[in-house]
């Protein structure tokens, strides 16, 4: 039931570059990745698709919230009168591009009994012992559900290849392994909305010293941190790959210029919206004899 | 770390009546269930330790956000830095007593990344191939986290013991099997707050005619619901036993007035927030060297 809208526009293909553009652009037309994308392209200070500042930014955002509650318990309501859709929301991005402000701000905005988050951490024993889709798997949403994977299977053609931690051979077949298995998901109703927050290296060293600079921050910071930022480049490259090789007609990335988390988080919320909204969802009809229950009910009084 | 604040304070034992307390009596003082406690002596239109109405319940409600999100933040940075307190929401009630409500509006004002709701259906053929408790114990909350059980091993003894679907010899020997596992979780560094949503048969009868009424509600409705209200002396009698065996001082009941909506998501978000400062979590301290990873960072710029 109902389309997904990741269809893609053929002329909006690598159309990162058009910031400007008014307002009615979907977000997912100027954010999609298509044929011929480059990620060295993206202004990561870029507002694509919104013309407006951070308080217009943040207007929006809020001003978004009740339809997003709508359509995430019509979504809801379908699956637990045997609709069978369901969203799968990734979000990727490096240290400090603001996948925690994702889920704060933007999932954590409708109901939690209708979203699961998921944070994919380094692998256990247990999980390594396994093919790296098993812990994918399991951690599915259900019919009616959003699902959120904070880190993803795409870690595992991320630091994964950056650091050599299996053989290129094992890694290298992994990008046609993980289309086959989006693609089992949208043909299981699952609308899959691949997210990469990008930010610029300047802007991660600007929110890394944050954490340095405030004893409240801390516990965010992890020495690691600043290891695998010596891996930048490494790091574009790889991301590169997966734009490449992973950008599907059926389960498109989107990469949202990350600089501005007021912008990431209207970004990615817009997709969300979109996405949900293609999918058209009416409220369900009763299951049962509306009149003879009131008569029931009536009884009991 | 820091001191449970579920001790009971003797003067306020079954103080449910009192409800025109200055608003500086703690929720947890005015709603603990102590000796002598009947739930037919409950005023479910009460508002204990708040006095306003609905438009100053609500202000105060959103009133209480930033602080709700410093505390769960500390927990959760706790959890993150080697902290092993953690704490446990329980939400009983009939049907329509707002048990949604709470997990809409009070823990989804908090970082969903720092909560985990569980919703515990009809049990499963494995889940009753186990003991009662074996699901309980595979949701419990880690270290840092804010589990929150949407029912829980209470409809052990109620739904269990309303329809005799274990012998009495069985579920009668619950209750102590619970007080023994409580305390076993108390020990672990687990605030256990135990909630009863407590709404008057009248406010059912017109919740449930209101799904009836609007077509965008009919998913909501479960011609089970009305077999379940027949039953309503057999599980009042049933929470009575409960508050009479289970309530201990250190994990003790609640009993949240709820037929106004408002009052009772106001009493739950504040039952958390006492707990959470009782818990008096500081800023975890950096375990790395501040100042060397500053100049690293400077490195990489």
């Amino acid at each position: 039931m109902g389309k997904k809208s990741s269809k893609k526009k053929s002329k909006d293909k690598g159309s990162q570059k058009a910031t400007q553009k008014p307002s009615t652009t979907p977000f997912s037309d100027a954010l999609r990745v298509g044929e011929g994308f480059r990620l060295s392209d993206v202004d990561t200070r870029a507002t694509p698709a919104f013309v407006g500042d951070k308080v217009a930014g943040e207007e929006a955002l809020a001003a978004a919230d009740a339809e997003m509650d709508d359509l995430q318990e019509r979504l809801f309501a379908h699956g637990r009168s045997g609709g069978t859709e369901k969203l799968l929301l990734v979000i990727q991005g490096l240290d400090t591009s603001g996948k925690g402000g994702i889920m704060r701000h933007v999932v954590g905005s409708v109901d939690p009994q209708g979203t699961e988050i998921t944070a994919f951490k380094a692998p256990t024993k247990e999980e390594l012992a396994h093919p790296f889709l098993w812990r994918i798997r399991k951690a599915l949403p259900g019919p009616g559900m959003i699902g959120v994977f904070d880190r993803s299977h795409y870690e595992d053609v991320l630091i994964v290849r950056v650091h050599d931690l299996v053989e290129p051979a094992v890694w290298g077949r992994r990008y046609s392994t993980i289309n086959e298995f989006e693609q089992g998901l949208v043909e299981d109703d699952t609308t899959v909305i691949k997210v990469m927050m990008h930010i610029s290296k300047d802007e991660q060293g600007e929110r890394l010293a944050e954490r340095l600079d405030n004893p409240e921050k801390f516990w965010k910071y992890n020495p690691g941190d600043v290891d695998e930022r010596m891996h930048w480049d490494d790091y574009m490259e790889a991301y590169q790959a997966i734009m490449d090789k992973t950008s599907t007609k059926s389960a498109p990335w989107f990469v949202v210029p990350a600089d501005r988390k007021w912008y990431a988080r209207l970004a990615v919320q817009q997709l969300l919206r979109e996405h949900l909204r293609a999918l058209d969802l009416q409220w369900p009809e009763a299951d049962f004899d509306v009149e003879a229950e009131k008569k029931r009910l009536a009884e009991t009084r």
